[in-house]
């Protein structure tokens, strides 16, 4: 998979229904037609939330037959979990300077 | 701070520019004003950005005297965080299961 565009990421979990999805698809595995049911929107509508959710890596689709399956993807989270770790490191290390300075202080 | 609507979280890192702010006060806090500057975007359309992120718990600001100063608050940060490590449980603890039953057919 290449580079996960965090933006794209943030963006396509902006939607509630993309998060109904994620939420779905973290308990099990499911078909595009299941998915859709307690959504209560069309297998169109659905198949379009899940083209943004595969752009940016948090499902797979993968079509056996006539039956197109979707799973979590682990690669969107680790960018996510990434983005989230490097701006907090940024932050605490500022924190801990500070500490530092003021430790010095006393 | 109030519960923390991960939706809101989702929409305002969406944008490049808010997430150009985050980056920015991560490394440092900041006035309004310094952070318009690289920006290249008036004051007013900083402090819009700022108020989306300030109500979902990324950034807090406060007023001394005529500055108003920006920094990371951790809350939605925070939230972020427990909203992936909750999908990843979910996922996970299934992941495990379908390996129990793969190893006790073995």
């Amino acid at each position: 998979m290449a580079k996960i565009d965090i933006g794209r990421v943030f963006h396509a979990l902006g939607d509630p229904t993309r998060r109904a999805i994620v939420d779905r698809l973290s308990t099990a595995p499911s078909s595009v037609s299941r998915l859709a049911e307690p959504l209560e929107i069309t297998v169109t509508a659905v198949a379009q939330h899940l083209a943004v959710l595969e752009a940016c890596g948090l499902v797979k689709t993968e079509k056996v037959g006539r039956v197109r399956t979707c799973r979590i993807e682990s690669a969107g989270f680790d960018a996510l979990q990434n983005w989230i770790a490097e701006h907090r490191t940024q932050w605490e290390r500022r924190l801990d300077a500070l500490r530092e300075i003021v430790e010095d202080d006393e």
